[in-house]
């Protein structure tokens, strides 16, 4: 394919028309993410599914012709939740002694079969739990803060209300209680309670947490108002091993002008443990694929190197994203784009960006080639976790910005399944990552 | 409440605000879809629980305070599946003979016990039957024309389709086929057969009618590419009956203002006779209720007039929406504009609308205030086809647009039920119909 030397005032109207029909048409990207999800299915990392997460895609990198597939070795956290969790009031006046639907948190340390039994009590928010101080020594505490319904970017209502899931246990151990429960992350009210990796400060004791459903929240909530010394039993199995080798799956399509120009676009490989990681991220995974395969088929040359990353360990380490930030560096690679999609596979609305102002209204002045797909929003300020560590290097950074409403239906759930992902909404995705890559790579950032 | 008796340069952003917080927070919206898919189920129009849809929205009006609320008699169809529908591939030389996905469309004359047996031809148009001519004798003629995937907007590639579900069964009957077999009308690969309405021809023979599932359609494609001859033996009990009483609900909040200028807005409260009729049209009827029930609940006052309309037999034969047009002609009322909402419940991303361009202008100018809820686009011409019937009478006409990438996946099919419906979006769909509602209410139009 003849590429012009100039490039300037082209109009790429056609080839995004081309490129968005071809995904509507022929994609494999729902049935690569079926196999995913339904012949690999949850693959937490470290565990026998993530490695074989990386060799299927590895695989599909290479039989879709890319120049250059190879794994890039890192060494990632491997936790294991072991045997089901049981979260149990023992004491209610009106309900006796009954269950409540609860998941262990990520990176959490188990009780043992020993187990945890104290008085429950309830905070809305980190604030709270500091204020009570010592009265909290002894207890169980019962982080009930609800994620903001008014908040239309539900990512924002998760990043206030997170914090609890992420740093309350430690907070709350700072002043001697034993455990915590914390609400589930999402905007419904059901059964399903969500997972989530917690941070344990330093030098602070490590005490077990679990996630019980807004259902549960809400029904606990209610008994706590009636009922002072209501107690909770809870038994985890959960355990923190030694790191182990993992890899992040990088594929490469060498740039035909600029090689030494990089432009990464990649989603995270590992999942949660439960569900099937559809959303979370095996959607983003496999559209990211779908950029590199969709450059092959149609005879698209890049003028820039196209690398595509299945990073390792977003959900409780983040190690893959900041080995491959590390290596870019230590090389003295040139990377001048980088996008992620994390935020679930529903229908691409837009695109989040973190960089220099001129190099954001370049991206927004090609909003026109992306209407006619109902991809409209280029302003808001953000990136992907997995591409983050590249900002240091001066790296434009971009996420793709999918219909967020859903998303915490599904969110580290038994629920994040192929089923909870659309055809179309997925191709319509793959299309518009990959317009996007065509853009970066004709017309540079 | 007072009301400032000149609004010009007036800011709406504050109150827009409000509606959006108050249905993401305090909405019954939800619970009332449930109660009309659940506990009274899918509402063919001449059904009993049709009339109940009439009886429970009557209450539900009356409950929340409405000025007014009364039933609009309509004489409506009455048409009768009867018992399930067999179509049968009696011959292959592959299979044998087995059954196919399949439903009766609506309106169709019913086989009788007897049923129809006969040789298949496929045909991918209506020309195509056409230009077979007399071949299609004695046949069954199966229309496998697809919607065309690579349309962004599914309901411009199911206008193109449907035609054939609509007008194919007269146009093979002209020239003596025996029945008609369609292809579903979705973008989908699935096993669920979708119905819808024919219309037959006056003074052509009727012919019974059947849709097939896609995945079907696909498979008897195939078959008939490698068997001449192959056969299929379709039988359907369906009935039309004599014209029955129906109704149209209004519910009405009287203007302070300009109390002769009527604003609608509205959804059609019947439903095919499987699924629940969830998108189709519940959620409008709910989401359009909830406008009224929103302006009494926040203690807006309208300016003008203001009536929630659920529309009569929207789905087979239009007569509600006839008729409210026709009374209101007759009663000289004038009706500055209409809203419907009837393409489903999922994330609304707009509204489509006819007028005179500066009317058109006038709504393009709001945008603002809906871009914080990703409402977006306003761009497209079109009407919801209940208030097409005022067209005539000058009435600026509208329809909320959802994302329209998955409506085709529950169409007139018994996935259509509640659960196909998400909370929030329903939510935000009934906010943004109340605050477009609430801006033609305040600036006029």
């Amino acid at each position: 394919m003849l590429i012009p030397a100039l490039s300037y005032a082209q109009d790429h109207t056609e080839m995004v028309k081309k490129i968005y029909d071809h995904q509507l048409t022929q994609s494999p990207v729902y049935e690569n993410l079926r196999y995913l999800c339904k012949e690999i299915g949850p693959r937490l990392s470290g565990s026998p599914q993530a490695a074989a997460a990386v060799e299927y895609t590895r695989q599909l990198m290479m039989d879709y012709g890319f120049d250059t597939v190879y794994l890039q070795p890192v060494m990632v956290p491997h936790w294991v939740r072991g045997q089901k969790e049981i979260t149990r009031v023992t004491n209610s006046d009106i309900k006796g002694a009954f269950e409540l639907n609860s998941i262990a948190l990520g990176n959490s340390v188990g009780t043992g079969a020993e187990g945890v039994h104290a008085e429950v009590i309830e905070v809305k928010s980190i604030e709270e739990v500091n204020k009570l101080g010592k009265a909290v020594a002894g207890k169980i505490v019962f982080y009930n803060g609800e994620m903001d319904p008014t908040k239309v970017n539900t990512f924002a209502a998760y990043g206030s209300a997170v914090v609890q899931r992420a740093y309350g246990a430690s907070e709350a151990a700072k002043n001697g209680a034993k455990a915590v429960v914390i609400r589930s992350m999402t905007n419904r009210r059901d059964d399903i309670p969500h997972t989530g990796s917690l941070v344990y400060k330093p030098l602070m004791p490590k005490i077990p947490a679990v996630a019980i459903s807004t259902n549960d929240a809400d029904e606990l909530s209610k008994l706590l108002a009636k009922q002072k010394g209501l107690k909770i039993y809870m038994e985890t199995h959960c355990e923190m091993k030694e790191d182990i080798l993992s890899y992040n799956v990088i594929g490469e399509i060498k740039g035909s002008q600029y090689p030494e120009e990089i432009i990464t676009v990649g989603g995270h490989l590992d999942s949660w443990d439960v569900g099937e990681g559809a959303h979370d991220d095996g959607g983003g995974c496999m559209m990211s694929i779908e950029v590199g395969r969709t450059f092959i088929e149609m005879g698209i040359q890049p003028k820039r190197t196209l690398r595509v990353v299945m990073f390792m360990n977003e959900e409780n380490g983040l190690r893959g994203g900041t080995e491959y930030a590390r290596v870019a560096e230590e090389k003295g690679e040139k990377h001048i784009a980088a996008l992620e999609s994390d935020s679930g596979s529903f229908g691409p609305m837009g695109f989040s960006s973190m960089g220099k102002e001129e190099q954001r209204k370049k991206v927004q002045g090609w909003a026109k080639y992306f209407t006619p797909y109902h991809v409209w929003s280029f302003e808001r300020v953000g990136s992907g976790a997995d591409i983050s560590p590249l900002e240091s290097q001066g790296v434009f950074l971009m996420e793709m910005e999918p219909n967020p409403q859903k998303y915490f239906n599904y969110h580290h759930t038994n629920a994040d399944t192929f089923e909870a992902v659309d055809k179309r909404e997925l191709e319509l995705g793959a299309a518009t990552m990959t317009s996007m890559i065509y853009l970066i790579d004709q017309e540079g950032i």
